[in-house]
């Protein structure tokens, strides 16, 4: 029977086939172990000499690690081995010798990694990355679907920008001039949650920036959820129930993973609610306590975010925001406009902001102000102010990003081990 | 306590408050009849006067259509009424007196629609189809999910075409020249897969064709599945197992859409396995016995592949093409390497191809003659070939349009009206 090695510890004492490739072989007189890895595991496989026909047994010989092979055996409970099995192996085929692979088991530059990604992807870490991405990815969708939240998918190609020119992809799009590549699907799902009330997108955003932190990529996924009658304070809470699933759907299903990345969860089981809420004006007041310098109407950069979240186990919810520096859509609130709804969620162990949002700019005239004030191009945003003028209704939402979320999750230190193949500014092979 | 309109029936004899927009007004005598949506449904509140103080009751007069209303009342069964509820209110609020509404219950022309898509989504129909896509994408991903694939994204810039170059579109990246936007994240997917075994990626991809039929976008979503140590035999049942998990999960969760829709179910009902399996040449034979046209080595066009499925209630699989008209990497039968295994799936109805792939060239030598013969640029490739120098498998997959799979479910006309925000030649806006 072909198993899986994850499902390998339901088997023992039966017979398996395991279909993968060699992470590694040692041999010791007439015994060779194989480890073999499958995509879901590692098994050791022993094979000694006699227990396979002799042309299969020379073939173990000297076999390069990631030459494809199909071993079949008994199922055997072992302590010391990882995952509590290993496989005592009657048939060993090799359907392709590799040639001599070039990442050892040994470490390499980045640069070296980057330009064999293809391959990067089959170690340790990489593949444990991959995997709790993907359970971060099912936790987002399990989470508002669950909630009666509709999946919008908001569109690549735009018209116009979100938030400022200089940071888009410029492409040329047939007679009708330049379409640029989506910063954010906001205002595509404002109009959407008008039509199904709760909704959410969740897809690729880019950004054009010539920045070369390990906290950026031009490309990289993001969830933005919309809710139709939905206040600031139920924006906030959306945004801690669903950090909260998302970390709790990590230690479920990535213990493994975890251990792989040495990344020790304590800290993830210390995400739970009530997240710590502070006004901007309070955080300010406390980040210059710390003694790192912010004024009353600064965003934060890193300093100011590591003052902030010191000695917080929990991600921090900073709302309120001084309105100047906030965007022309972003509501004011009516008994103070100096200060907007808006709300970021600052992570815990200086991985920053991974959520920004707020309650949305309802009011058509308010609305037609700010887009005068900030000098924006009104005729682009005409569909979007008819979201005023046909039933508004107070609405919010904001935007997860997916691979800062990964990144903190796996606690690794550059962004870019967070997606499979990362696109930089000088990386876009393979 | 604030209700869905979906969440009704179960709360008769309750008090619930309904949040939403007035999608029609009738007004009898001292009686207002009032149909309000919420994005869950539509629900019909009575308010007679005296029922609500009176400049409640006066506030309702002559209300247009998408005016955003909260209505409070006593949830009463009534068969005759959609969803067997009605609300009999004791208060309405109105959150604002929309502006006349452009968009009026009888019927406008395309290019309206499409200018005013913001608000158009807001509609019976549209409304209808989002939900539907909702669910596709749904049971696509638990499908893999529930079967042990990892999403994997394939990144969105690439800096070389996959199936040619012509209906590319370009972006300038900072200093590396130009970059592509993806056809297909398949390439990619396999490197994956020789990592994690069973993948599938699902997002955007993009086709600057001049093409303006009903079933073409120049941004669509696209699932692909890719799998290690799969063999042609094993896709077909993977892609036949995906459609009819498709099609059980819309008849399970969407029979009221469908109803809004006019969309039939009958046939939805009939998507079950086995489906019809014929090698191309079959189904040549087939298509010109039916008085159709097609030559040994010719692709399906739509004349074609009507001639194909006419007479069949279930997706009809041709599979084993000519190689001469199949890509460089699908693989060629070693016994016979004129023929291509590859899978197409053709849709009943007239909704044309929604699955193309087929088992994956794994040996480098042949790999290497096919990027010779079709003149492709190797370096540009050779990180792709290590996947075949570096432990190859026998491997393959597939591509899923999810908007021609909505389209095929909803039994929708034009293909643009299961996307959100259609991008086509002449369209970027809204």
């Amino acid at each position: 029977m072909i198993l899986s090695v994850r499902d390998l510890p339901q088997h023992v004492g039966e017979e398996a086939t395991v279909r993968g490739w060699l992470y590694n072989l040692r041999s010791k007189g007439k015994i060779h172990f194989l480890q073999v890895r499958d995509g879901t595991g590692i098994v050791q496989g022993v094979v000694g000499k006699g227990d396979v026909p002799d042309p299969a047994f020379a073939a173990c010989e000297g076999i390069p690690q990631e030459s494809s092979v199909v071993v079949t055996g008994a199922v055997r409970a072992d302590a010391r081995a990882p995952g509590g099995v290993e496989l005592h192996l009657r048939d060993v085929q090799v359907i392709q010798r590799s040639e001599p692979y070039p990442i050892a088991l040994q470490s390499h530059g980045p640069d070296f990694l980057l330009r064999h990604r293809h391959l990067w992807l089959r170690s340790r870490k990489p593949w444990a990355t991959l995997r709790v991405r993907h359970q971060v990815i099912r936790a987002i969708r399990d989470f508002f679907d669950s909630q009666g939240f509709t999946n919008v998918d908001a569109p690549i190609f735009t018209p116009a920008a979100c938030e400022g020119t200089t940071t888009l992809f410029e492409v040329k799009y047939f007679d009708e001039g330049n379409a640029y590549l989506t910063q954010s699907g906001q205002l595509y799902i404002e109009a959407a949650a008008m039509s199904l009330g709760k909704v959410y997108c969740f897809g690729p955003v880019f950004r054009a920036e010539r920045s070369k932190t390990r906290k950026h990529l031009t490309e990289f996924w993001m969830v933005e959820p919309e809710v139709a009658y939905a206040t600031l304070p139920d924006i906030m809470d959306l945004a801690e129930g669903l950090i909260v699933a998302i970390a709790a759907r990590v230690l479920e299903n990535c213990r493994e993973e975890l251990k792989v990345l040495e990344r020790d969860p304590a800290p993830l089981e210390k995400i739970r609610k009530p997240f710590p809420r502070l006004t901007h004006a309070e955080a300010v007041k406390r980040v210059n306590a710390r003694g790192v310098a912010m004024a009353a109407d600064d965003d934060f950069g890193a300093p100011q975010e590591e003052a902030l979240v010191q000695g917080e186990e929990r991600p921090v919810m900073v709302y309120r925001w001084p309105s100047a520096i906030k965007a022309f859509y972003m509501k004011r609130d009516p008994a103070d406009p100096a200060v907007a709804l808006g709300v970021d969620v600052i992570a815990p162990e200086g991985f920053g902001e991974v959520i920004g949002g707020g309650q949305r700019e309802d009011d058509l005239a308010k609305l037609l102000e700010r887009i005068e004030a900030e000098k924006l191009p009104k005729e682009a945003f005409e569909w979007y102010l008819d979201l005023r003028r046909y039933g508004t209704v107070p609405h919010g939402g904001f935007g997860l990003g997916l691979e800062r979320t990964v990144q903190w999750m796996c606690g690794t230190e550059h962004i870019r081990e967070t997606v499979p193949f990362p696109r930089m500014l000088y990386r876009i092979c393979p």
